[in-house]
């Protein structure tokens, strides 16, 4: 019988969330598992990292499945970070982010703790997927997701990745019968419009709270957006090399160096 | 005569950093400055942004440049949001963030609140240069760094950046004779290793510091390490669609709807 895959699970919704919880549990069905995640809801943290303070891990015991878990005090990434160079004896063959409760379509993997678990994993060399249903709700019913978070950590362990990409997945709030299938895609142009919420607190002191909404000005039939919104899973191949490479010989034509 | 540009100033180390001061009186030479800045380091934050906790937005007085001031509880993504939804009256003709008392280069630009807030910037729509001077020390020396960011930033408002182009700037720890010129770049293959210093505290509990170097795996000459190390101010096109447009194909010869 051949080795059974390692997988790192993690997310940033916390240890106790549902979403890793059904996570957990499925990844059960396909390899050895180990989970490293928050201690505490960190969503909105982005790719944030713990310079300036502690970090703690403790081992947590939060049902019966036969996977070892531990809660950080940490971020998404330095769950990820912990967990390679502390807990684990050896790289881990997956490492799974999730499945978190709401989108992180398009300009949202800029802001999102479980992609950023998932990238961090991708720059330790470990191929890594970010799984995220399109429902904030606590309760969200992950069930429909099952088969299809299934058939892509199958399709990821049987064909790797290379080097420097990370898969994004996003699942739509749809009943079971009513998703189409997989969708590869491209990250729609899109963004939040903020509207600060002003306020003021008992002492007369305004203050805001960040709400807004989304809007996606990308009319592109390829995008993630566009297979969500048609009741397709999507899922974007993206890569933590930033750089515009297209953009470089236009910067040359510029006066840098008169 | 031509109305000033209005030019919006952020970082991540907090609004009396001596790199955002030196950034600020580069910038009233130029156009009208407002600064919205962290009231405290955000060092390693990422591109995280407020959505538990509200934010406070606090006019300053730190100096006597013509500049007007605000500080925020909130990270430097929230600083650019706040600044374009509730400070300013007219979107800013440019948004320049630092400089970072350290590097930005490379794998970094990932973790930095320096680039997630020029980023951020990108993201709403205003040119956007994220500066930082190669040097963690607060008593760093900015001032060989003066005339390239001077130069830099009259090249983007005189070219423009096409929407979704944001520029990472970084500047070697020289002295002004030894800097050889501007050189554009793409992000150099590079993590960090990282330490976990393991203490136990007085409880006998044990915790982690996160530490770590830095490691440069390529070998490339037209990387922002190999312009650094051979004293050049590197400049790096950076977009935030993160899709790795050419895999797309690869994914599709997956087995993901059988």
């Amino acid at each position: 019988m051949p080795k059974k895959p390692l997988i790192l699970v993690t997310n940033d919704d916390g240890i106790t969330a549902p979403g890793i919880r059904t996570l957990i549990r499925l990844m059960n069905e396909i390899g050895d598992v180990v989970v490293v995640a928050p201690d505490s809801p960190q969503s909105g943290m982005g790719h944030a990292i713990t310079v300036n303070t502690t970090l703690y891990v403790k081992p947590e015991r939060i049902d019966d499945g036969p996977q070892k878990e531990y809660s950080t005090s940490g971020t998404p990434a330095d769950c990820v970070k912990l967990a390679k160079h502390e807990v684990l004896d050896r790289v881990p063959d997956l490492c799974v982010s999730g499945i978190n409760h709401g989108s992180n379509s398009s300009i949202n993997v800029i802001y999102s703790g479980t992609m950023s678990a998932a990238i961090e994993a991708g720059i330790e060399g470990i191929p890594a997927i970010g799984f995220s249903v399109c429902d904030y709700n606590w309760e969200a019913d992950f069930k429909p997701s099952e088969p299809y978070i299934t058939t892509i950590v199958k399709q990821v362990l049987e064909n790797g990745l290379d080097p420097g990409i990370v898969l994004n997945v996003n699942v739509p709030r749809l009943p079971a019968e009513e998703i189409k299938g997989i969708k590869v895609c491209r990250q729609a142009r899109a963004n939040w419009v903020e509207e600060f919420d002003k306020r003021r607190n008992p002492q007369g002191k305004e203050y805001y709270w960040l709400t807004g909404k989304f809007v996606t000005f990308d009319e592109g039939q390829d995008t993630d957006e566009w297979a969500i919104t048609n009741g397709y899973v999507s899922v974007v191949p993206i890569k933590y090399d930033m750089t515009a490479h297209q953009y470089i010989d236009q910067l040359n034509s510029w006066n840098l160096n008169d």
